[in-house]
């Protein structure tokens, strides 16, 4: 672990000027500040620092996801975070980012610069240049629905997909469908993927085949409908999985256009349990994701990094949620 | 949610009679009082009762695992869940338990009769009593190393042993080993099955194939090897990795009465790393698994159950030790 002399050593100044470069002295420039501050997390003085937890700080970076209102996807985890947080005397800064952004600032140096003492991170897309950072980071690093391999630093948490899915799948297995689609959310998201591979899995563990035309991925948009409903409805679909509550409520709109009744005609599931779900009619039958346990569990897991246990991955119990939207299969 | 008044309702008998059965007063008779509590669980009582956190008493059941000097695999596991609970004002009393004793003693009833919280189990059988009961439980419930679906009282934690069994394969395929075979522990446990599953799905991702007379279940015992090392050697294996250290003692000594040189002629790989590791000769390359890390999270995740946090896995990162039982293949 380097210490402030080690700092001073490889770039030739003066201890002093070290230690106000780290503290943010007035008499400091901009660019030797930001050399060795640079140069300090290149040498993983930023774990040391972040360990003493002097400043109480957290970070929670947030991209890609809406969070200003209620019914936003994110208000809740960041509420949940926070409350846990505060109980225990830390501050939180939210603050979001973009693409932009991240090439600008180096994760491990922004953190350094401004007292954080570990990150909560929400929304990334795998292709962004802090997810190649994460690799590296020696700062604590929870990351929700992401997962770094074999940086011990980082922890990802979610909700259990596999046990989502597959609550779904066996809800519309004892009402007694057997030709199910699945039309999953985008590409290139680690979400996505595990939720292809919990329903390959899913129907599989009920005896059921897995038609490929009726497994296809959209985008999380209710648009995603318009495309793929009509070949699930070709291929005998007689319920239909989303993988999100935004796509459901499309693909209801669409069986709707198509004159069919839900769920006498046709069963429609989505995924996230969001405020609209209860608001469509008919209400949605979806898999919850509890985003205030989120929160508070991605607060617990981040505090676990700082006081040095590597918790790799925690999981929360998803919950379905039976309403309207499901009937049995005649 | 029961109340006591539910529980008189049903019985048939006196408000103060379940008050004073539930408190264990000393003028109800022993019948009764297990009648009350049989009651009260079924009601749902226990889950109510233990929220309030009155008591701070935490229980630890202990099975199929050596715990009392430091070199067992449980000793860690305990010390760690102890600082932990201890820190938050936490009593925890170590029970070791048996089959026999998982028939006489109702789960749910055992834990609120004793005035526990909640409890973490650890070394439980898949075929044991309680664990058909930790479906239902209504008590917070942490398992080292067993998974409940749907309950959401109850969380799993371990290591990844996905990330662990990845971390050696890439070890030895760096070290240019292609014929690699894993001597896996026993059958009917839920951690021997992800490590097989891990296997497979770590050598596709390295581009080698898993040849079956190199893939086999054995026990989680020294003697294992006896059995299995002479196939490995005859179908071509340039390295052994196997299912915990006690295993890898055993290949070790197995390949020595061959004549073979560690690692010169044969590479061997642990899992564990328990103090009998770094006593072997050659000292063994090993994943390890943070036993003082895995109690202390064993903790946390017990306090968000108790807390109506519904944590469904908690994973702890592994670790490779590389040691000297691991080298090149020419």
């Amino acid at each position: 672990m380097a210490t402030i002399k080690d700092i001073a050593g490889k770039l030739g100044i003066s201890v002093s000027a070290v230690s106000k470069s780290l503290n943010g002295a007035s008499d400091i420039s901009e660019e030797l500040r930001q050399l060795v501050l640079d140069t300090a997390v290149e040498m993983g003085y930023s774990t040391k620092r972040s360990r003493k937890e002097t400043h109480r700080r957290l970070a929670l970076f947030i991209e890609n996801m809406d969070y200003a209102s209620e019914n936003d996807f994110g208000y809740d985890i960041i509420l949940g975070f926070k409350q846990n947080a505060f109980k225990n005397n830390w501050d939180v800064d939210v603050i979001p980012v973009t693409p932009t952004f991240q090439l600008q600032e180096k994760y491990d140096t922004y953190l350094l610069k401004n007292g954080y003492s570990g990150a909560f991170i929400v929304g990334f897309a795998l292709n962004d240049e802090w997810m190649k950072q994460f690799n590296f980071t020696t700062m604590p690093t929870v990351l929700f629905d992401n997962f770094i391999r074999n940086n011990p630093n980082t922890c990802y948490v979610g909700t259990d997909n596999y046990e989502g899915i597959d609550s779904a799948i066996e809800h519309l297995y004892e009402l007694g469908h057997e030709k199910i689609a699945f039309l999953n959310g985008s590409l290139h998201s680690m979400v996505s993927e595990q939720r292809q591979d919990a329903f390959i899995q899913g129907m599989s563990r009920h005896g059921l085949k897995v038609n490929e035309k009726l497994l296809v991925y959209g985008y999380y948009v209710a648009d995603s409908a318009r495309y793929h409903v009509p070949t699930f409805l070709e291929n005998g679909a007689t319920a239909i999985m989303c993988g999100n509550d935004l796509i459901a409520s499309g693909v209801i709109e669409e069986c709707k256009i198509r004159g069919l009744r839900i769920p006498d005609d046709i069963s429609v599931v989505g995924f996230d349990d969001i405020p609209l779900a209860r608001a469509l009619t008919p209400k949605l039958t979806t898999v919850n994701q509890n985003r205030i346990e989120l929160g508070k569990g991605s607060y617990t897991t981040l505090a676990s990094l700082i006081s040095g246990i590597a918790i790799s991955k925690t999981l929360m119990r998803p919950k379905l949620m039976i309403r309207d939207s499901t009937g049995r299969h005649t």
